[in-house]
């Protein structure tokens, strides 16, 4: 039985000022999901969820995601062990964005790349704008060929 | 005189390890980016960038958008006054969003509701899932009539 119900988006002002859950998801199904860490507030991952990755989350407290890569509903986690437990979740004024924060099982890493957070590299601006990216994390927090062996790799050019 | 460059992408291995910056934009132009307070790391917003919005915010330090709903470049703050100064900018792994850290003008909001952030209410998860989201800000930090006037509610059904 599902706990969760969506509400239909019938005016701006209840969207904004209102106190029920009326999520609005793009033309692909999907709404953007910012999770950051809720000890350290590092920003860990910008990920996607479909009505029912967010039905999930919020039921279970635990984030699931879609993979846009894979096409497939996917549990924070599930291969990793790196398991999100939600400790707050949010969402935005117009509410088509959520906002997590969590927990991290495990290292606390959550970038596949290995690094605790995917947003590892900084971008110069201002008067060095067009330098060379800036590594901010020293090293990875796991081996991501220990961890996912030849599974494929998600990112897409 | 442009000084950012976009890098084609043409290795996952460069996209993820390298120091070029080689964005992804989506099939609509777009790129998100996660805005958050510099000072107290609270997420403030979930905006869009073109690749000029994104170009400005890096050459100039000052966060620039993409505005949806009036399918126009955005300087922040251009009404409000409420200007976000980056203090940081950062990509993720395979270089789809980006991650700003910024200082923010006068009240200190980014939110055209008036509050400061605009994840200002709580979803409730496990086993309260299912109930009415929580109102997480007292009160308004400024009134969005007097800053807007009559201009049309960007916020869209």
């Amino acid at each position: 039985m599902d706990k969760i119900r969506f509400a239909p988006r019938l005016s701006v002002e209840e969207v904004e000022e209102g106190c029920v859950l009326a999520p609005k998801f793009g033309p692909d199904g999907l709404i953007p999901c910012i999770t950051t860490d809720a000890d350290s507030s590092e920003v860990l991952m910008l990920g996607w969820m479909t009505a029912e990755a967010l039905r999930l989350t919020l039921e279970t407290g635990e984030a699931h995601y879609f993979s846009r890569a894979r096409q497939t509903l996917w549990r924070k986690g599930a291969t990793s062990g790196l398991v999100q437990q939600v400790v707050e979740a949010r969402i935005d004024d117009d509410q088509d964005a959520i906002w997590l924060r969590v927990a991290v099982a495990g290292s606390g890493a959550s970038c596949h790349v290995g690094y605790r957070s995917c947003f590892y590299r900084a971008i110069p601006t201002g008067s060095a704008a067009g330098a060379l990216l800036v590594f901010m994390e020293d090293q990875k927090s796991f081996d991501p060929v220990a961890t996912y062996g030849d599974a494929a790799n998600p990112t897409q050019l």
